[in-house]
């Protein structure tokens, strides 16, 4: 049994969300382990040692994060200590490592950075490549209680170097689990269910996760024989695939955006963006992917009618008559975007964001996508629910949908 | 004491990180309330009885997410019950809302959403204004539980309307909690501690978050004394104004974003932008705030050389000569930029993100970042450690607080 315990008053104040918990679940589960408590507490000496000694009373692991920095409000080290009863000590090598880390990186060290040279006299030290703070790890009773910096960059490093070496020769080697993601668009979720809960069965399980607008289908599958287990995913993973076509765009690591630079790449095909109610959202997707330049050319972000004229030649009376948000000014932006560009494709987006902007006849979440190649140009006119922040996601994702289907038609 | 219970298998997966735990804390901490734990736990009927009854023993009131949808792996209700020593029973009223839903929205009921109509005997019922899943509350000895849908929306629509109310009601009067953030830019934790560290005290504590690549410093203030609290608040950060000058860039709800916002707003001032590394980021951060029209003109996102020649008007042989990471490939972006769209301010971004593109001159990080105005333009050249994502999140926090300067010299 192994739980995470993470510490920070942030957590409890709701001030930040916690990935050092969701980090290491993923590792673990990667080795076939899985987590069966993530608990969080502030930073606050005797509730960290109330929690360390609960978790220790049913877990056979404990990871911890966070507290051990150089401010006063990190005392995680003092709380471990005293929930096992262990006395604070100032470990010489870990001094020496934070003034050398210091002197590396050229900066002075800060008197306040000895702190975290205090630590539980018997603790095994992790060391901290990327950091000052040094973790370390604490046995007491059948409880083996690691406890790492609460930076996530530190918290990884020291994770994957250290403790996932040690939990392999610790733990018993686990089931064979592997899990298989199917990502869907456009089907709701009970929609979704529907046509595949039978799937599950004895060793495997379906489930389900919305992430704003997917919904990804999870199978997981348990074993002995890791062969069997991934016959059992591959055959299971086949019927959903042949349930939900086209639907199901991604599969695994990929998503939406990493699909549409495969296919691009693929296909040798390049693209010119414009955007209006987007503002930059699609040219910064499909930037965030290295050797994204491949592919795309150029992005205009329009967002004043005089930059729809500049940018990408839409005739101001054009505008005038119909509208910045219209069937006809998206087909105008596509063309304009491919033809300026001399790209194989322009996809361009208009629409009312919200919150103000709407009317009756063009409420806020009304949008339209158009995608001009060299046969023409496909426009269509979409009403998305939701705040800003939905609307233009949902706007980037269909785009970026548009995209998927038209490269694969080739 | 109040505890925060989350409910799904992806969270011990880590495929999701937990957002509705924070929201409930957020909610509860600007009524004076502090939740000492959060838990989470999978989707297993027995894990999740347990938690509620470990819970249950030390805290007045739980508040739980998650498993109340209608696929098999939504056991929330049967486990809440069975903690307790509940009857599960088809509640006929929420049948009945659930085929109002249905019919509302024009969809077909689907027959698994009938399981979401099983709930334990006694269940207090929390209606849900947005979805088909009632919430419920449960009493157990001295313990209120509260179970809610995980879907974000539907949680935090029944958790405003009916959770916090309830427990305005059932909980002491809170003393009175109040926390002031300050937002700081380019000096490191350590630093700031060191600055301001001396003035947390009686009644008042000083905290620090790392919130890449920014540090927010939390002041908070605790009394029985409303007034007296705001005062101490509006002294101590009056100091921390003082000690930490043009470094502190935003305060309490505002960020970089909003600051720049407001500036543009107040000076009356436009603004192009021409990005190449950031790839759309910026403009999408800016347009992510409504009414960025007003001084946002255009953006483009010029990948390519020749969309830098076309777009921008950047000289050929200057591309060739110096490449397009360079001093002068920057001026002459923000340059073309600002000319071409005609706005006050012309901002520009060229570097290298990473991973591949570096050089031994020009390592993977570097970035130049050029502001034109009326007067001229400034251009700088960084080398910001990370990975692509960090290079490009800080090029954009770099470059928008170029424009918070320069929008607050005039």
């Amino acid at each position: 049994m192994i739980a995470t315990l993470s510490i920070g008053a942030e957590l409890m104040l709701g001030e930040i969300v916690d990935t050092n918990a969701p980090f290491i679940a993923t590792q673990l589960y990667a080795e076939g382990y899985r987590v069966s408590r993530h608990l969080a507490v502030g930073d606050d000496e005797a509730a960290i040692a109330a929690a360390i000694r609960d978790l220790a009373a049913s877990h056979r692991v404990i990871v911890a994060t966070g507290g051990l920095g150089p401010t006063e409000d990190d005392v995680t080290a003092r709380a471990a200590a005293r929930a096992f009863g262990h006395e604070m000590v100032l470990r010489e090598e870990v001094l020496t490592h934070i003034r050398a880390f210091a002197a590396r990186v050229g900066r002075t060290l800060h008197p306040r950075n000895e702190q975290q040279a205090w630590l539980p006299a018997t603790a095994e030290l992790v060391p901290n490549p990327v950091g000052t703070a040094y973790g370390f790890r604490l046995d007491y009773g059948g409880c083996s209680l690691f406890v790492l910096p609460g930076v996530p960059d530190e918290m990884a490093a020291m994770f994957t170097a250290t403790i996932l070496p040690t939990l392999r020769r610790l733990l018993p080697s686990p089931p064979v689990l592997l899990t298989r993601v199917l990502k869907v668009i456009g089907l709701p979720e009970a929609e979704i269910s529907a046509r595949v809960f039978d799937l599950a069965g004895p060793g495997i399980e379906v489930a389900y996760c919305v992430v704003f607008p997917e919904v990804q289908l999870k199978l997981r599958a348990t074993g002995s024989d890791r062969a069997k287990v991934e016959a059992l995913l591959d055959d299971t993973a086949g019927r959903v695939r042949e349930r939900l076509g086209s639907a199901l765009f991604a599969e695994g690591e990929e998503t939406m955006d990493t699909v549409v630079a495969r296919l691009f790449r693929e296909r040798e095909m390049t693209l010119a963006l414009a955007e209006s109610c987007t503002g930059g959202l699609i040219a910064k997707r499909i930037t965030d992917l290295p050797g994204s330049s491949a592919y795309f050319v150029q992005g205009v972000v329009t967002y004043a009618n005089e930059a729809k004229e500049r940018l990408l030649g839409v005739p101001a009376e054009l505008l005038l008559n119909v509208g910045a948000v219209s069937r006809e000014v998206a087909e105008a932006m596509a063309k304009g975007a491919r033809e300026r560009a001399g790209s194989d494709l322009g996809l361009a987006v208009t629409g009312v964001a919200g919150p103000d902007g709407g009317s009756a006849e063009k409420p806020v979440g009304t949008v339209y996508i158009a995608l001009a190649d060299t046969d023409g140009c496909r426009v269509e006119r979409f009403r998305f629910g939701g705040n800003r922040d939905k609307v233009r996601i949902r706007t980037a994702v269909t785009a970026l949908d548009w995209l998927r289907h038209r490269l694969l038609a080739r």
